[in-house]
């Protein structure tokens, strides 16, 4: 008998989202799934990881008796390490995480906990996929982005992906009549102006909201944020090789002093 | 007359660590400074920013009445944010960080609150280098770092850095004399074996710590590993557009179903 795939489902928004219930109704049906989810919203986590605190982990059933499913202290991160390397007990075939409410495209990958748990699994070998939606609400419309989530897991699963790469999948926030197809991308080179919002307390001290406005100036029709404006998704292959290689023969010109 | 270039410091050890204390030595001879700092240690923090909190912000002098420092509830790329956008009134001419108590050497650059806040003032197009000493000991000896740091600062101050790239700068916990000079590198390919260390609080609760093993399977002589490993100061140029270019055209040979 063939055995399924084990897939990892994880997420940001923690493990009662709307978003992942919607990611296991697909990724459920393309073969055996776990969850490590965290137990309350880590969103703009980035790739952060717990080494100053304890975890908890608890083994819940909100998807039923048929889905194995853990709820995690920690952060996206904590939950792939905690799932690889102490719950489960063979190495998943793939990692998907989401779907996320709100965009990760662009620079929003840097700072998206989705897509850090993704890029971790990567980096223990596993193929991964971080999907998100264009919107915020947590009563999103995540109907029309399954028949994709399908299509990209079914590919993933029997190609493989490049050595070193995930998957960045964003989905424009539209009826399912509307999206036009995939694309594949590259990160559009935007960034955050970001503005403090500074408020008094009850008792009269200062603190502050982080706020801020999404800057994008770069127009290529390659990029992630054009597809998304286009109605299309848009994958964008995404490396953990953070080296600027191009940049190592300009670095070897230098002159140190001292040295 | 000249201005001087305004130099942001910052760290994830927090604005106690001696570390910062001894990188502010070399960076207020080079130019005026504002500290923009965590109030907490930050280990391990990625690229996390506060989403889902408020931020607080304190004038401080733990330097002396001189240099401007602030202490910031947030995370290390919080403080950035905070520091440009909000306590700075003009754009910073340089943004340094650290120097953290441990390395930030190959993968660890990811997990790292150090390089994360570098990375921050890079996207937001400031030149920007994380310092760290492979010594997490809070009494790390940093006196052999300090006129590699001026030399590297000052090159900068000079040069400017290639676009879109910041520097991840290592030490190697070594005396002055032993140091045998700067390499540039690229990042090592090697991760963490996690282990999950499993404890019962006193009222028979289960929790666990993280802790793991670096496993470097890559012997590369143009890797940040070998240059520490053989008694090098090893500078990586980083890169924040995670883009792997060279995997769209293997993407693009993909056919999806249901387009």
């Amino acid at each position: 008998m063939e055995s399924k795939p084990l897939i990892l489902v994880t997420n940001d928004d923690g493990i009662t989202a709307p978003g992942i219930r919607a990611l296991l109704e697909v990724v459920q049906t393309l073969g055996d799934v776990v969850v490590v989810a965290p137990d309350s919203p880590q969103s703009g986590m980035g790739h952060a990881i717990t080494v100053n605190d304890m975890l908890h982990v608890k083994k819940v059933s909100p998807f039923g008796a048929d889905i194995m499913a853990y709820s995690c202290s920690g952060t996206p991160v904590d939950c792939v390490k905690m799932g690889v390397h102490e719950l489960i007990k063979r190495k998943p075939d793939l990692c998907v995480s989401g779907i996320n409410h709100g965009s990760n495209s662009s620079i929003n990958v840097i700072y998206s906990g989705t897509m850090s748990a993704a890029v971790e699994a990567g980096i223990e070998g596993i193929p991964a996929i971080g999907f998100s939606l264009q919107d915020f609400s947590w009563e999103a419309n995540f109907e029309p982005a399954k028949k994709y989530i399908r299509s990209i897991v079914q590919r993933v699963l029997e190609e493989g992906l490049p050595s070193g790469t995930v998957l960045n999948v964003n989905f424009p926030n539209l009826p399912a009549e509307a999206i036009k197809g995939i694309r594949i991308c590259r990160q559009a080179h935007a960034y955050w102006q970001e503005k403090f919002d500074k408020r008094l307390s009850p008792f009269g001290k200062e603190y502050y909201w982080l706020t801020g406005e999404f800057i994008n100036l770069d127009k290529g029709e390659d990029t992630d944020e054009w597809a998304l404006a286009h109605g299309f998704v848009s994958i964008v292959p995404v490396q953990f090789d953070l080296t600027a290689h191009h940049a190592i023969p300009v670095l070897n010109r230098w002159n140190f002093e001292n040295e």
